[in-house]
């Protein structure tokens, strides 16, 4: 009989994995992330690419359906596939969502929008969608951090957007864990997942939407992954470590095989993901939270700066580097020097403190002018384990947030999406709090 | 003002293509592959795969749309995107779709499934299909030979299906043009299908269905990104040669960028593309006519021959050599030594010419046995763009099949899957060969 291999390990755990598993402070942060996932949804719903994503659900899917759409402009119900793909967008237009070092990925994106929709339409209660959702981390977060730094970019140039690619395989695993899959057949659900994963970084050279198709697309493509799988659709069992497999195909450098099944059900990955609480780029968040710290350590105010330079790892580099110097409102939050000069001048950098007006603030664009961005050889190859930035201070991505600082987001995030109806808000937060006991997930999204 | 990107004339073309423009024996074949494929459509309907597909669709999708659905249990119609999902996969699951050499594509089963489904939401008449076609192909199959032989196989492994990776980009542009988007919003839809390709071998490793999601998926997203694209949706614009583009992330070797742009409007890829007349793998193909050939001119019979030695590329010895004996009808088509015993036993290798039968005959065991596959440096190095096998016979891919031969088999095809009706089959013959003069594109499915 062959060996057991790592990828079937990892779907014999998921398909297995009772609530009753799960530590009580792995289920408060899945809860925390499943709140902030709905205030970035609201936040996002607006986005052009949202609006044309739901055209397209409007268009091809059916309107009879369980799972809640999310969009600035249409209020109704389909499958959970195109609810997914629609809410699957919406939650990463504002660049609010968790991110998860290893892997580098954000995976509440992905894994709880095509969860909530799964659940919608099969009814599951709080416990079993909470528990989907820890596999969808796990599984997600274990393929991404097998993919490695070099899937994501290698010798200065970006490759594979891994929240979609190790995304799909985590929405396909929770979707599985909804359905009651047996092992084998999550294993097949993985397997077509895998086959499909995609998603490049080209849309940042000219700030295209590809991102949120990623996220959508991963919602949708996981879902048909797992519904697929049950209705006898086999998939590649090997679809990490095959010889014509993902680690084959999409790495160009080395593998994390061990990352696949060490430590399975004693690590758990939504405890290693983090908030986000600055509006920016997720890259520029250490040299925030360092500016931050030493200008309210040393008394510095903005107007006291002369220059700043920021020391940091190659894919910041990559990334920040593309922007110029943000001419909209989006750009300007991949603008190291502009987000750093919002942090100095208006003591943080949420959501709102980015606007139109501060495009044409002319001492946000001096001050701008006088960063510069190096490449810090050790700070390099700490990453992407650790998020290190600026001179000395290491990443905060692991801070604890309180519950009131969670809600305050989900507000701020509500408001910013033109959500003015706060008693809805109000039982949204509730709801969420005592999510383990709720008896369905309908009602959620609107 | 940048200089225009070798993918901005390509689209540009591809939006500006009018139908007095196709020569008229592009238009021919374009029928000839159009009927071809609803063949294979018909052969393929009842395999589990395409069951699963349909069942997702049913689920998933509405049952009130226009698009015709092929399946082996459901007769229904819905939106062009589950339409073209299924029938994208039908039509691949008998290894009887055309081959485009110099891409390593199966354009037919992506373009004319996808296209069809389009045309019969949108009402187009027959000259708008027939252009759209050509388009897709022209679009598809240029993405396939930019993308090169490294993208489909390097140093001894499969990477990519580029059937699905190209095709992707084809079928959003076939849908572009039967939308009669922009030259700016079909940039688009190529972009966001470029950023959604997809498609690994690893499926050959354990026989699973990804082949048929490849091809079924590449239609789904195609449109998803033709449709979105007009709802304003943006996609990259430089998907191809752009920094972080499929060149880079998808591509371990070469790319050939001529092959976008070059000689557009005076070659066309459709006439580029063959026929597939036996029912095996197409890398035996050469072998097997080679075979035949030889035998037919030294007056050799089956009993007669001792051992076969194959010379080959590659490409062949990787895919033809994970199949081992074939031990099922569908794993037969792939042993080289099995595909040329039936060849010389029967005389051709035609679908019915496969059976499970055949695979209890000692004869043809013992003859799959004397069969060895030697790697050819000179034939690998002609490959793709010439697809040549054993010692000395040239790849007869490029030979011209009579429409008579055409019809024989799609009738073939149509019995194989089970179409009894033999009026309908009649029916949609004639209706090909009347292709140009149809009004709409309704009652060709089923």
């Amino acid at each position: 009989m062959p060996q057991e291999t790592r990828t079937e390990r990892l779907a014999t755990w998921a398909a297995n994995l009772r609530y009753g598993d799960i530590p009580d402070e792995v289920v408060q942060k899945t809860k925390d992330f499943f709140l902030d996932t709905l205030g970035c949804a609201i936040a996002g719903r607006h986005h052009p690419a949202v609006n044309a994503m739901a055209q397209f659900a409007v268009q091809m899917g059916p309107s009879n359906g369980k799972s809640e759409l999310i969009d600035g402009a249409l209020k109704f119900t389909t499958s959970p596939a195109f609810a997914s793909l629609v809410n699957g967008a919406a939650s990463h237009v504002v660049e609010q969502d968790d991110l998860h070092n290893r892997s580098i990925m954000h995976p509440a994106t992905v894994i709880f929008p095509a969860a909530l929709a799964v659940a919608q339409d099969l009814d599951s209660n709080g416990e079993e969608f909470i528990t989907a959702c820890v596999v969808g981390y796990e599984v997600g977060c274990r393929v991404g951090e097998f993919l490695g730094k070099s899937h994501y970019e290698l010798t200065l140039k970006q490759r594979f957007h891994s929240t979609a690619t190790g995304g799909v395989i985590g929405v396909a695993a929770a979707t599985a864990h909804l359905l009651k899959l047996s092992a084998e057949q999550t294993l097949s659900a993985i397997g077509t997942a895998g086959t499909q994963a995609a998603g490049l970084w080209q849309f940042l050279m000219d700030a295209t939407h590809s991102k949120q198709v990623h996220t959508g697309k991963a919602c949708f493509d996981g879902i048909f992954a797992a519904y697929s799988a049950r209705d006898g659709l086999l998939g590649p069992a090997d679809i990490l470590e095959g010889p014509k497999a993902m680690g084959v195909a999409l790495v160009p450098g080395d593998t994390h095989p061990e990352a696949i099944d060490e430590n399975l059900g004693r690590d758990f990955e939504v405890s290693r993901s983090s908030f986000k609480w600055h509006a920016s780029c997720r890259h520029t968040h250490p040299s925030v939270d360092a500016l931050l710290s030493l200008m309210k350590k040393k008394s510095v105010m903005f107007d006291d700066i002369e220059s700043i330079t920021t020391r940091t790892y190659q894919a910041a580099v990559n990334v920040l580097g593309l922007s110029g110097r943000g001419e909209t409102v989006h750009q300007s939050k991949f603008s190291m020097g502009f987000v750093l000069a919002i942090a100095a001048k208006k003591g943080h950098a949420m959501i709102t403190d980015f606007t139109e007006d501060d495009l044409n603030d002319g001492s946000l664009r001096d001050f701008q002018n006088r960063v510069t961005m190096e490449l810090d050889s050790d700070i390099d190859r700490a990453f992407p384990e650790k998020w290190k930035g600026t001179v000395i201070v290491t990443c905060k991505s692991g801070q604890k947030f309180s519950e009131e600082e969670i809600e305050r987001k989900t507000r701020t995030l509500a408001t910013y999406g033109g959500f003015t109806d706060t008693s809805k808000v109000d039982l949204i937060i509730k709801r969420a709090w005592n999510l383990e006991h709720e008896k369905n997930l309908q009602g959620f999204v609107f």
